[in-house]
C-alpha cells in the first residue's frame, strides 16, 4: 500500500485532495479537470418527449457499436429513460450553451418551439449539433446514485461543427494544441515555401495561452482568495444588478447546478447578497474584493505589455477585430448557401 | 418511428452518418466529435506497473463516489487489469502528450525512469499531472469488445494544471468560450472601468476562431479532399523524408493508434508510399496535393488579410511573438519556485 512518505516526493503536493467522501466539493472539482464535450440525451416514452443535459457520455465498443452515459437518480427525467427503449445522443456544438442551459433546467415539453426531428425510437434529434448517435438501450446497471445506461448505437451523424466543451466547470471551446504546426512555421526544419510562416494561427493561440496563463497566476499568486468563476459573479452582479441568478446566467456561461453552487459560494464569503425575489447584488466587501480584481488584471497586462509601444497594441487590437468581423461576414454568406 | 423525410426538413445534412456496423471509421470519426479528456490509468499486479493512455473516463456518482473507464479486450495489459484490485487515473495535463504517446505504445515496464509514486494499492501515480483519482475496483461489466471498469474513489488530488484535450482525433487545449466576458469589454451593459476593455484574450480567441474556421471551410470547399491531419502528415513527411511513422509522431501530434489509421488513409490514396524499413515518403500525387493545398491556405489568407497594411500584419506578429517570449521567461520563473 502506498503512503504519504512515499508520495510527498516524486509528485508534487496538489491544490486539494483527500477522501471524496469527506470532502465532496473538491472532489467535483477534480473530476472537473477531465475535459468532456456537452451532450443533450433524449428520448420518447409514450409520445412524450424529454431531454436532458449530460457530460457523461463515453463511447465503450465499436463492434458492437455501444456508447454510455449516466443519469442522476434524483432527475426529473429519471422515470423516462429507466422506462425508455431507445435515446439519442445529441453532442453540442460551440454555439449551443444555451441549448445545454435550456435542457439542465427543469421544464414540461423542453422540445416546444425547439428544430428537432423523431430518429430511431422517436427519440429526438436537435438540429445544429455537431454529432448524433441514435441508440436501442442494451443494458443498464446500478452505480451508486446513478443509473448506467449503454446503447447500441443504430445511426451516427457526423455534422460540419465545431463541438462545445465544458472543461474546469466552464464552457469553452478547443484550439489547436500550441506545439501543432499546422503548415510551417518551423524554423529549422526546412520550410516548404517561405509564405508559410505568414499563417497567423499558431501564434495567436500561443499569445492567447501567455495572456491568460498569466492572469491566473497573477490571480493565484495575488491572494485574492476568489476562483475566475466566483470573480466573472461579481463582475456580472456588478454590470447588472438585481437580476437573479436565472437572469444572469447567460453572462456567466454556466450550466445552472454549477451556477446555483458558484451562487452559494459567494454569498458565503459574504461578498454578495440575494434578497427575497432572489435578485442578487454585491456587498460592499463584494465591490471592494471585485475592484482590487480588476486593478490586479491591469496590473498584470502592464507586465504582460510592457516594452510593447500603445500604437503597436492598437494596431494588434484593430487588425484582430478585421479580422473577427470578416469571419460573421463570412459565417453568414456560408450558412446562406 | 423517425423516417428519412422527416429527418430530412429541420435537421441539416450530416457531412458523413449511417450505420456504425456497415461504417466503422465514419463512426470513430464522429464519436471524435465529443471532445474529452486525455487520462493514463495505471494498476500493480503482483509488483508489476501497467498503465495505458484512454479517453474512457466518466465520472459516475458522488455518493458513493464513482467513476468509469473501458479497456479494449485486445489490450495487451486486458489482462492485468481484468485481474487487479485497485486502479489509479491519471489526468494529463497541457504538456504531457509526450506520457499520452508513451503509454499508448506498448512495452514493457512503462514507468521506468517515469516520475511517479505508489498510491493506494499500489496503483502508480504520475507526476506533473492536472488530477489524479485513487481507486479501489467496485464493478467490471461486458461491454461488446470492451471491458467496463467502475472504481469507487479512496482519495482524489487536484494540482494546479491546465488539462490536455483529444478533439477531433487530435490533442488540443481548451480557451475560454469567446462569449466569455473576462472582465468587461462588454459595449452595452455599462463597463466597470474604461482600462477593462485593454484585455486582449478574448479578441484573440475570437480572430484565432476566424482564422481557423476560413481555414477549415477553405479547404473543405475547395474540394481537395483531405481532412487536416491528412494534409498535416503530408506536410510532416515532406519537412521530414525518410523517417518512419514512430519518428514523425511528434510532428502529428495523435497518439499511435489514430497516426496508424492517418497514415493508412494517405497511402491507400496513393499520396505517400512506405517502404519496407517502414519510412514514409511522398509520392509526386502527394507532393501535388500538398502543394495545392498549400497554395489554397494562403489564398484564403489572402482573403483574411484584405486590406489589411502589410505593415499592420508584421506589427500583430512581432508583438504576439513578444508576448509568447514574455510567457516562457514568466513560466520557467514559475518552475523555479
Amino acid at each position: 500500500m502506498g503512503n504519504q512518505a512515499e508520495l510527498a516526493s516524486p509528485v508534487r503536493s496538489p491544490v486539494e485532495g483527500g477522501d471524496p467522501r469527506v470532502a465532496a466539493d473538491g472532489f467535483r472539482r477534480s473530476l472537473a479537470e477531465f475535459a468532456t464535450g456537452v451532450t443533450v440525451i433524449a428520448t420518447s416514452v409514450n409520445g412524450e418527449r424529454f431531454g436532458l443535459t449530460s457530460n457523461s457520455f463515453s463511447s465503450v465498443s465499436l463492434d458492437p457499436p455501444l456508447v454510455l452515459w449516466s443519469i442522476r437518480r434524483e432527475s426529473k427525467s429519471f422515470a423516462a429513460f429507466a422506462a425508455c427503449t431507445h435515446f439519442s445522443v445529441n453532442v453540442l456544438a460551440e454555439d449551443q450553451i444555451g441549448l445545454s442551459q435550456h435542457f439542465a433546467r427543469s421544464g414540461p415539453d423542453k422540445f416546444k418551439e425547439l428544430d428537432s426531428a423523431a430518429g430511431h425510437g422517436d427519440a429526438p434529434l436537435l438540429a445544429g449539433v455537431a454529432a448524433s448517435f441514435e441508440c436501442i438501450r442494451s443494458q443498464i446497471h446500478d452505480a451508486g446514485d446513478h443509473l448506467l445506461l449503454i446503447g447500441e448505437v443504430l445511426r451516427y451523424s457526423r455534422y460540419d461543427r465545431q463541438p462545445l466543451l465544458f472543461v474546469k466547470g466552464r464552457y469553452a471551446v478547443s484550439a489547436d494544441h500550441p506545439d501543432t504546426r499546422i503548415f510551417g512555421a518551423d524554423g529549422n526544419a526546412g520550410r516548404l515555401e517561405d509564405g508559410e510562416e505568414r499563417v497567423l494561427s499558431n501564434l495567436m493561440i500561443r499569445a492567447y495561452s501567455a495572456i491568460a496563463s498569466r492572469l491566473e497566476r497573477g490571480r493565484q499568486t495575488a491572494g485574492l482568495g476568489l476562483t475566475l468563476m466566483q470573480a466573472r459573479l461579481l463582475r456580472a452582479a456588478a454590470t447588472c444588478p438585481d437580476r437573479t441568478l436565472d437572469e444572469l446566467m447567460p453572462e456567466l456561461l454556466l450550466d445552472f447546478n454549477a451556477s446555483r453552487n458558484l451562487l452559494e459560494s459567494v454569498v458565503s464569503l459574504g461578498l454578495v447578497a440575494v434578497d427575497g425575489q432572489g435578485r442578487v447584488r454585491l456587498t460592499v466587501d463584494g465591490e471592494g474584493r471585485l475592484h482590487a480584481i480588476v486593478a490586479h488584471a491591469h496590473a498584470n497586462e502592464e507586465i504582460m505589455f510592457q516594452g510593447i509601444a500603445d500604437t503597436d497594441l492598437a494596431t494588434v487590437r484593430r487588425v484582430l477585430n478585421t479580422m473577427v468581423s470578416k469571419q460573421l461576414g463570412g459565417a453568414s454568406s456560408a450558412a446562406a448557401r
